[in-house]
């Protein structure tokens, strides 16, 4: 696939979400709106969507509706911002800056930060449930699909991971601890969107398989590529402050392998989990670019 | 319905929450143990399981299986104390004590009580759909119970009341607004087991009209009671600092109508939600009485 034509269907992807996001969380005039604000705020800040973007291009894959999967993958999108508003609070990773403007909690206070959390957490699982109800009898399909995002997100997950995180900070762990670490705090709200657009799309055990061995090695990538960006990353092109791992003698694979040694794992992970995708012919274009896009993100 | 055997009842139905609720969030061994241990602290410190309670109680009237509903009853318990838990943080309430004990965050620090209510919050979800997940010709029911769930305790439910309380501080605010206030804060997540375990039970649109109306009688009933509490109230009767809204001159139903008018206010609304249940003559007992004890309780 060409690069052009990646770009081009990425951004067309990301066009979905947003519109679909700005519909879920409106403006508003009632007596709550200064958490809608606040929610806006941290959800329309323009990110990747890389979550959301795996789940509409594993649905296009399979020959799915993306009507079917739109609003789960907005979900987890609202999960992930949550997940982020709640991080940069001065009480967990005190951050000020986040995709190059100021965190949540610097515009609106932690009360209301905290609440604006809670709220993207609670408004995923309310947006996923309406969706559903629309739903007769693929219904089992789509429980099924929201309770592997739950978890994903859960104590068994994203949330696990961090708290792992917050432990681990100024001390030393071994490469399998660090491997756990993200295999939850990053890496399970990677994978859901993948297994769940399987899920959704009535995919067969071969491919599931296939898909989580992909989903597992783009999400560990991910995050040796984030660390790596820790050190060789600009404020400018991140949009965030940098450096700050190290800083805080935070675990990371360039600080286990140095940066040489963590590139060369990046490198060989990327092509494992492209190898996966070999079961699915040209179709798996798109999703085998993204790899290579995982790997040179500069922000 | 005499007291006695109101009181064994009622002990009956938070015994079998107690059990469910240990058992979904159990010790671990895991590199999780902190926040569960977090969770656990919070969770198992002996509320009055009003809501779980409510909602087996409504069950039982409308002759549903008990373990077809208490998955659902621990969910809104889970999402209760992780409100509490989030509340109580420094950024918000600022409080030591909660049921007698240290809160959460003073025991685990600020950083691990954040993630142990987001824990709860997302277990709830997960709680709720691996439950759901059993169901099948059922399932729409299901999905309709967690979505009325899921909406109670949004934005346009109890976190909604959050935000307009965290407002309302340090001014005055009319007697619609501070009913506002209380139908989303504390109404809406008494409402929620009420109407879900209805719609689990498949009862009729007249039952569930009725339902609803006692449901935001007493919602707003036990908050009165609790503004009569913070001025009554003891710290060891309640295991909670006391006077803490009149000294952050919070607007409360005491403020607004004084201490003889709030209670007047409080008997007549208790009254009117007993009549709601005519329709369900002598099976309705329990929750009648239950009204009652909502008025009396001393914590």
């Amino acid at each position: 696939m060409h690069k052009e034509d990646f770009n081009n269907k990425y951004k067309q992807f990301v066009s979905v979400i947003d519109d679909a996001l700005n519909l879920l969380v409106t403006e508003s005039k009632t007596p709550q709106k200064t958490v809608y604000s606040a929610m806006r705020y941290s959800l329309l800040a323009g990110g990747k969507r890389l979550r959301p973007v795996l789940m509409l291009a594993v649905c296009e894959m399979l020959g799915g509706k993306p009507e079917d999967v739109v609003p789960y993958a907005c979900a987890i999108e609202m999960i992930h911002t949550y997940s982020l508003i709640h991080d940069d609070l001065p009480a967990m990773d005190n951050d000020d800056y986040r995709r190059g403007r100021l965190t949540n909690h610097k515009v609106y206070g932690e009360a209301i930060a905290i609440l604006a959390g809670d709220g993207l957490l609670n408004l995923a699982f309310e947006t996923m449930l309406m969706h559903a109800q629309n739903y007769g009898s693929d219904l089992k399909r789509h429980v099924q699909a929201m309770k592997i995002i739950a978890n994903a997100s859960g104590v068994e997950g994203m949330i696990g991971g961090q708290v792992v995180d917050i432990e681990a900070e100024g001390r030393d762990i071994s490469s399998q601890q660090l491997e756990y670490l993200h295999r939850h705090k990053t890496g399970a709200l990677i994978k859901a969107p993948i297994l769940a657009a399987a899920v959704l799309c009535g995919a067969d055990e071969t491919y599931i398989k296939c898909l989580e061995s992909y989903a597992e090695k783009i999400g560990l990538a991910f995050q040796i590529k984030d660390d790596i960006l820790d050190v060789e990353g600009s404020f400018d092109s991140m949009g965030k402050s940098v450096q700050k791992d190290m800083k805080k003698e935070k675990s990371t694979f360039v600080r286990l392998y140095g940066l040489e040694g963590a590139k060369n794992i990046l490198s060989s992970i990327i092509q494992e989990a492209v190898n996966q995708l070999d079961v699915f012919g040209d179709k798996a274009d798109f999703l085998s670019e993204l790899a290579y896009f995982i790997a040179g993100r500069q922000s």
